[in-house]
């Protein structure tokens, strides 16, 4: 495919968006020229593909094989000259954009595509000046471009297929999702969307009903995450239950005609009209069943709560704490003669490989919670860990025995094989809890450590007298037969 | 505080909503009693419990530690009884949920909280027939109510000022963020953000704009995402750059007049609106710089893009397909008489821990992709995997001995300690890929299996030759002085 081996793209107008644009093509290995009559505008653009490497690494983990290198020049012909791709992000004014485009036209070789990244102009319009407006599409991104995938092409009167499927294939290389609008019409579809959000959002505000932070939260503790991973329909049809998307809208149609947007002009819900909505919805579930499509949007929910969790954000932020105040606090009996019982859960979707099955490195993240309990048991809790003593793990032996799949349940028994001023040696074994089976085994040895002075310290007198009990409680266990086991060499 | 300590709920109506409630209530550990006139009603409520109790723990990563129960009755008045608060969740009638709120009403201990799941209906009306409409409030969640915090709380002209607050408190408890609706207007905040959403979407499938998938596309893979983080102010507050809300307001707020969506009615601009949105806005930034927000908008979308990723669902599938596009090949010259240098990232925000250096776990998360990419160099790739072939990691011992923070680059060097028809002894490096500091080690054992027979078989001939070759070129390296170290016990 010829869109997919582009090596040279250029960038006209270099705000926000065709910063952001600059940045996704670099990531990509794509030589990117920019020009900006904006004095400011490299050292603006430079700051928003800073900004974009460090989040693309992040979501990516890695930088690139080869980035692509970034180039401003005072003259748009030179920028365009040689440019496979070239996208236009000038400001929404029609003259201008029509004149900027016009002169990339001429400039740029015979077989470039280009694009606008209008978010509502027509692209009709916008080509009306250019000498071979066949190679001109609309390309609308959405901020931030480098991260969000979504960018709408539509095609003017002008506009050859040809461009619509070139464009699509580069889009695609670049990691995006490209939604070919079928009619030209103002705002295309996304932009449509949003203002029509928007607009009921500032009469929100201006009617004294919200604040902006309280329409935000509207959104972002509610539907703003069925929005991020089902839209409106998709998730409309669930809520229809088991008689689908035609029980949905008998159901809720007529709440439309309510008086409760500030906009009262509603399509008129004829049977045709439903029909088709239906129909559609129909091919969009991809015959999956309500029952499917729950379990899809609850395990969507769940990443997304998960991840915003992480990160302290939004709803993720409210889900963290609610967690938090469930978990069980770590209780352990340190004179009991039997190991401890000291953390139990389930295999979560996060915690599984393709096969479903828990992964290596969450075997380890589970045992270093059984740790973390352990630790919490002998004194060293949040706020000691606050005030800056902890336990590090400096050396973990694991052994995998048996697999466990999605959903299953496990828990963790530590036994403590001995302690000093400031170790404690400890003996983990992961078992099924429903089979009872050894699931993996781990040797671990903990360190006692002030992150203040930056070096292990001897355990204070409380915490050593635990350490000491939970050891001499243990000491008449069998020596597990793991312990202090090494590989032995194959040569 | 009260609203914490409650430990009976009623539902009366157990759709979708009502078994939301429920499911919600009894992870909570508080015991539910559930009143339906439809026969059908408990099976249905079961099955979404059940629904919700797998996604709950998903999210918990466990059970909790006392579930509430659930009964069921044929009587209203036997499900309110002793009830603390009642949800009332019945079809989006005002007549019937008048009656039946009388009912609760007469029926529930006179301290009871009474809240209804209404949508949009408004609460004066709604309390009209009761005795005690003090203690009654509109209490809105979202579908699915166990999953998503929302929940508007609005008072009705004869509410009580504490039966708000008593509301609010008791939701925080259940891990939910309440909203209180300052004003009562028909489809209080969300629901009006929702409609205006869902009514331009109807208009653009009547319009045969686009189908219904395509719509739900527009929002999933682009503003989705945002308004799951942020919502529209914050949002654009960020597109406006250094200069703010009053900058993004000039800049894009006449384009709302423009013919965009189908309903035209807007607020008009005035000075006096622009200035209380900007006020408002600062309000919600609470300090935080333009620079300060996207990076924390980028933070959360990348969560949220991970997250998705990892489910392969919506956006996330666009961006797990561009991630293993662009990962570069493990490739390793096998006869190479060094280490083999076999993997390269950076430390991610889900890699770090509250000190924001990389956790126990991911250290082993890395060391195991270091060892697939080894794998893939002796010949299991993707396609062997595919077929049944693999390596399993059997045994691991690492030692910790140094940290690295949130953004810092490492590299992992793999030295093959010997092979034989179905094992590779390895000893993993990880180190600073700047300082070249030693941050861990692992000696690890893999096991050659084949996953339809379920046991371990000898290698085939040409990835045998491959181990031989590697381990033969390794076979002058230095010996790892910590290969078969063991742990000496402390007492």
């Amino acid at each position: 495919m010829r869109g997919l081996a582009i090596s040279k793209a250029a960038c006209v107008g270099a705000g926000v968006i065709g910063g952001g644009w600059a940045a996704r093509y670099a990531w990509n290995g794509i030589d990117v020229r920019i020009h900006d009559p904006d004095p400011e505008a490299e050292r603006r653009c430079r700051e928003v593909i800073a900004n974009a490497e460090r989040a693309l690494c992040h979501l990516h983990g890695d930088m690139p094989a080869r980035r692509g290198s970034v180039t401003f020049t005072d003259r748009l012909d030179e920028a365009v000259a040689d440019a496979e791709i070239i996208q236009e992000s000038v400001p929404e004014q029609v003259a201008l954009k029509q004149r900027i485009l016009a002169e990339i036209d001429a400039a740029a070789p015979a077989q470039a595509l280009i694009g606008s990244s209008t978010s509502g102009l027509r692209p009709s319009e916008l080509q009306a000046e250019m000498a071979r407006p066949e190679r001109f599409i609309v390309t609308h991104p959405f901020n931030p471009v480098y991260l969000l995938p979504l960018v709408e092409l539509c095609g003017g009167a002008k506009s050859n297929q040809v461009a619509l499927e070139r464009g699509a294939a580069i889009y695609r290389h670049l990691g995006m999702r490209p939604l070919i609008v079928r009619r030209e019409i103002d705002g295309f579809v996304a932009d449509r969307l949003l203002e029509a959000l928007w607009r009921e959002a500032l009469w929100l505000v201006h009617d004294e009903v919200a604040t902006v932070e309280e329409v935000d939260d509207a959104v972002r503790f509610g539907a703003g995450l069925r929005w991020a991973l089902m839209g409106s329909f998709l998730t409309y049809r669930i809520a229809g239950g088991e008689q689908g998307m035609r029980h949905f809208m008998a159901q809720f149609g007529p709440a439309l005609s309510w008086p409760w947007t500030k906009l009262m002009d509603v399509p008129e819900l004829t049977d045709e009209f439903i029909d088709r909505i239906a129909e559609q919805s129909d091919d969009q579930a991809a015959g999956r069943s309500i029952r499917e499509l729950e379990r899809e949007r609850d395990d969507g929910l769940v990443a997304l709560l998960e991840g915003l969790s992480r990160e302290k954000l939004a709803a993720g932020e409210t889900v963290a704490q609610h967690v938090a105040a469930t978990r069980p606090a770590a209780t352990a009996d340190l004179d009991a003669t039997a190991p401890l019982d000291l953390y139990r859960g389930y295999v979560t979707p996060a915690m599984v490989d393709y096969n479903d099955h828990l992964t290596e490195s969450q075997y380890v993240e589970v045992f270093g919670r059984a740790a973390t309990a352990l630790m919490e048991a002998l004194g060293a809790d949040q706020d000691y860990r606050d005030a800056g003593g902890t336990f590090f793990t400096v050396e973990s032996h694991q052994r995998y025995l048996q697999e466990i799949g999605l959903d299953e349940p496990y828990r963790i028994e530590v036994q403590v094989l001995g302690a000093d001023d400031k170790r404690v040696h400890a003996f983990l074994r992961m078992v099924h809890a429903q089979s009872g089976d050894l699931l993996a085994t781990a040797e671990q040895m903990y360190l006692h450590v002030d992150r203040h002075a930056g070096r292990a310290t001897a355990a204070p007198d409380a915490m050593r007298a635990r350490m000491d009990r939970v050891a001499g409680a243990h000491a008449d266990l069998d020596w597990p037969e793991d312990a202090g086991r090494t590989m032995r060499p194959l040569r």
